[in-house]
């Protein structure tokens, strides 16, 4: 029998350094994770590939599959369309394989409307833990830099709420470590596993 | 500032090798929780100690904590009474510590009516996820018998239903290793440090 893969989302505030332990994680012996590919509709840089980097697509194109229903997640920066095609990340789950996203908080919202029972990480930068001296530390700030600071870490740490689990990015493989932990201990939460037990039991 | 202990639970089907595990952890280099000794009324056997194999004391001592609401949880096996008093944990656990609790399924019951927020992990047979062969595997059992396993594996599918986590005790240094990393996983739960976080905020 056939278990359901995890999707797995791995997501942070831009400049955390989500792109460097993504790769750590999939440049390591032991991954055994499908990365879903995005698409986008910027155009491919020398040394990119289609299909590697990312899907390459036509605005018109992008377009058409978000008016299908077909993109699990999708956000626009600078003019171009990002995004996650629904139909690879559904298929390799399907085949009890997990899927690894490393996406942007905008997507990870729109994913975790879509597929509540997904593995959200927030990783979050290494000075969200020393916020005091990070915020108020230098004497000299003025108030308004102050101000802005504190804005910036509350909605670091209202964004993190929706997550399932927080992660500091202090060190690379300190973090590769903790996310690959959180993913091992996932796969034995009673809720993804009693439905296969009890699909037995009925079939006996 | 300290953060609560995670309270973990290690619970499942007597003979499941409970114990073995429980020792297995405890005795690798890098433990570092803290084992709740249980108290019982039964009598020290010969090489036992008072506060290393359990608190030992008498019926009445016993029924006092009880009635004090004393007992995290406790039960009767064979006229004598087992259980874990609640002060140490608590302490521990206010110490920013994890406890680790090792008890049976009717322990882990009253625990999670006290302690919800605990981390209860499931150990089950490794048979249990070969249920067809356990069951009906030899034709030449009789239909009683195969009734008596159903009644059991949906018991134990069903203890299973009231926990966070269940592993497979199939070979114990994986079980182990199992157990330690949804410990470490659990400690990254967003509902875990969020409130930490928060209160920095606040006492800015």
């Amino acid at each position: 029998m056939t278990e359901r893969g995890l999707l797995i989302v791995l997501s942070g505030p831009s400049g955390v350094g989500k792109g460097t332990v993504r790769k750590a994680i999939f440049d390591s012996a032991d991954n055994d994770f499908h990365y879903s590919i995005s698409m986008t509709t910027r155009k491919m840089r020398v040394g990119e590939t289609e299909g590697i980097d990312y899907y390459f697509r036509t605005r018109e194109e992008f377009e058409a599959l978000i008016a299908a229903g077909e993109m699990l997640e999708y956000a626009e920066y600078v003019g171009n369309y990002y995004g996650t095609p629904l139909s690879y990340v559904q298929q390799t789950l399907d085949q009890g394989k997990d899927v690894f996203l490393e996406i942007e908080v905008q997507g990870a919202r729109q994913v975790k409307e879509k597929v509540p029972d997904g593995v959200f990480i927030f990783l979050t930068p290494p000075d969200l833990s020393e916020l005091r001296s990070r915020i108020v530390g230098r004497g000299t700030d003025a108030i308004d830099v102050i101000d802005e600071r504190m804005r910036v870490a509350r909605e670091e740490i209202e964004m993190m709420a929706l997550y399932d689990y927080a992660v500091v990015n202090d060190e690379v493989p300190k973090a590769v470590k903790r996310v690959k932990e959180i993913i091992e201990a996932e796969h034995f939460r009673v809720e993804r596993v009693i439905g296969k037990y009890r699909k037995m039991l009925e079939e006996l």
